[in-house]
């Protein structure tokens, strides 16, 4: 089966799947996306990501160029054609094509691509064995609450961790608060069992699975509290985990070489791996 | 005469000029760009726009596809296949496209793009009335010093600028410092004539116009500190001006509504864009 993607009204395979060189997403990132799951062949928590889809092209005023009900029969469309089963489906909306200059040009059109793709589900390892992450400054933009493709510094940030023989890399702000991963936020486990990660305000991206797991916890009746922590406070804490729609949940085991606790994924942390999986596979 | 596109390696009509939606430019900006002028169909400042794209690259580790040689060869292809006389060249970079990943992928071939067009010469106005800036927040990444097209930032900054009747944003550092404008260096004239500007950091750009000007101010005699300057201090200088490939030099004449000096470009601003002009001039 060849690939399929959707651009802006045309169902196109794959490897002819273009946009025109003055398309602004291309020379200004000015432009949103986003990345459902798809388990079973069916989309996972596929609400908050339109409604978040919807925030960022408000925050950038750039109009979703199809009514909503289109845009799901679209996403649908894109995994049957695709015949993913188990994947991602993959969702940017740019200001469209326009002669190059800063300011919002008076008649672009926006446009819209959709692409799916079967992933393996991830590693089962890394979840049993938990995973490495690398802290390093928070050079992004002021407004990561917006899901922009404006991700260099994210790509800078997470070639570091590879680099570094890390699976992410936690970025720190000018204050010492970490912030979140290049693609994922971050989380710890205090020594009174209270989940903590960081407020979702403009120097964090309101990740879907961050709110998943927060309705687990709520649901479990674990305790939950929103608030920066600092590098030190997360190389000493109980547990550590990050999440994000492709990573799911993972332990984090090692924070810049130092082992978290026993150097072994915590057991809360491990009931919420397993909370959050059942999670997604009750969208199948 | 229709426009023609340079890109990777073919000369195609600039309507049907396209990327693929993978190219890591559009989903993750990750890549590089340059604006030279053109002047009786000869570039302005080629050699400094070179060297920086070359840094650029070497800051994000993409190689330039091509050789030095082939690239000026394809540069002054483009200009002579578009006609132009006045105008623009666009080199844009990115590191290609493959599946999308957050880090580099291991066999991108690196994108090349050069467009050009006839622009214009800038409305002669702007340099005899001079123009209005506004202040804003500076929410930019903190690694502008690269020539990114992670833009959305400026895009914004632009925009807000043009609502407001504004030519330019200047952005403003957490600290009250004036960084520079949203696609433009910023100066300022004070009490005793000595010309400031910030100093090249990670916080702007190091204009290849900005340099120029070093230069015609060397030559001149006239004095020079590079040094942040805050909004108070602009809003009281004698003369503020700002710079950048396509704005050439122009003057400022308000800052946020507020008058700078008379409301008048100053002298100093008019004798040096006077002398920035015939340096551009002299390219041709």
């Amino acid at each position: 089966m060849s690939r399929i993607a959707y651009v802006s009204g045309a169902y196109v395979p794959h490897r002819r799947a273009a946009v025109h060189i003055e398309d602004r997403g291309y020379q200004f990132a000015d432009g949103v996306y986003e990345v459902i799951a798809v388990v079973g062949g069916h989309l996972v928590d596929e609400e908050p990501h339109l409604r978040r889809l919807h925030r960022s092209l408000g925050e950038l005023r750039i109009p979703l160029p199809i009514g909503d009900a289109a845009l799901r029969i679209v996403i649908r469309e894109v995994v049957r054609r695709n015949g993913v089963d188990t994947g991602i489906v993959y969702l940017q909306v740019t200001r469209g094509a326009a002669p190059r200059e800063h300011a919002f040009p008076k008649a672009a059109k926006p446009a819209l691509i959709v692409t799916s793709r079967a992933t393996r589900p991830p590693d089962p390892r890394l979840g049993d064995d938990g995973i490495a992450v690398i802290t390093i400054p928070d050079i992004r933009w002021k407004r990561c609450d917006i899901k922009s493709i404006a991700l260099v510094s994210n790509v800078l940030g997470k070639q570091q961790a590879r680099e570094a023989g890390a699976y992410e890399a936690w970025q720190v702000d000018r204050d010492g608060w970490i912030t979140e991963g290049t693609s994922t936020n971050a989380w710890i486990v205090t020594e009174d069992a209270t989940v903590v990660t960081r407020a979702a305000d403009n120097a964090i991206l309101n990740g879907v699975t961050r709110r998943a797991v927060f309705d687990i916890i709520a649901r479990e009746g674990y305790r939950l509290v929103e608030r920066p922590f600092t590098v030190v406070e997360a190389k000493a804490a109980r547990e550590a985990f990050l999440t994000s729609t492709t990573a799911d949940l993972l332990p984090v085991v090692r924070i810049d070489g130092v082992p978290v606790a026993d150097g072994k994924p915590g057991p809360l942390s491990r009931k919420l791996r397993a909370a959050y999986l059942a999670h997604a596979a009750a969208a199948a």
